[in-house]
């Protein structure tokens, strides 16, 4: 590391996040397609409507953040039907994290921006919220994984 | 911040960290106390097993990494059968961690520690593997108290 404050940096940051978001797709492929879109616990989300409120908050988020766009969250824009779209489409926006998180300069880390309009946090804090909230909903396609009696793979595979 | 690079400090890490594990004390509370320790979804163990699991990850971790210590991963330590108990333990451990989190040099989390005599990686991706571990495995705690018809907090409280 180039300075001795510095616990966790941008390069790190980025693997660690497309990490947990390559084990999220490991679930979508083990979802049998039907369950995919119709199966769900207690009133929740199909594990397809939580992949969809991923793509639509991280790839479209770290754009805004990068672009200073006040554009709305919407999930408008990912309209799926099939296991193959979905996966494609996770695909798509792996290459367009990479893409803005490159074009993140360090220094606006640390800077306050009002994501979506709406959530006035730290950069650091808006793409942490990306990441947890995806590790959160992906714990609860594990349940529904295994309510269906479906192995799902060791947390710790990235 | 002290220097251009770092775009999470260690005092941020702590506050993140201590945020997720304040969310999970409220669904230790939310549970009813027969379930806590009985309810599961397709064979996965009771909320109770798995705060045990946290319990017995994250503060005696934290503990080996600051001592450098090579303590084998054990949950025997924790033997808890009522909600009033998993809660003061929980309490007890907040402590724990603010106390060993405060000791450990900057410098620590790029080495490499190899935790539980197991887990050779960097401190500072041991000690996401803490948070990551605890924000999955309350995801799947979400699952079950929305199955037990219990509205769970918002994920953004912390």
């Amino acid at each position: 590391m180039a300075n001795t404050n510095a616990i966790f940096t941008p390069e790190e940051l980025l693997i660690h996040w497309q990490g947990h978001r390559n084990l999220t797709r490991k679930l979508i492929e083990l979802f049998p397609e039907k369950e995919l879109f119709e199966f769900s616990i207690g009133g929740m989300r199909t594990f397809a409507q939580l992949a969809t409120e991923m793509l639509s908050m991280c790839g479209p988020g770290l754009k805004a953040i990068v672009e200073e766009s006040s554009i709305a969250y919407s999930e408008e824009g990912i309209q799926i039907s099939t296991k193959a779209d979905l996966l494609q489409k996770w695909d798509e926006e792996t290459a367009v994290i990479n893409h803005y998180f490159n074009l993140l300069p360090v220094s606006r880390f640390a800077e306050t921006f009002n994501l979506f309009g709406q959530y006035a946090f730290p950069v650091i804090q808006n793409i942490f919220y990306f990441i947890d909230n995806e590790i959160h909903h992906r714990g609860q396609g594990y349940v529904y994984l295994r309510a269906l009696n479906i192995n799902p793979p060791f947390f710790w595979e990235r």
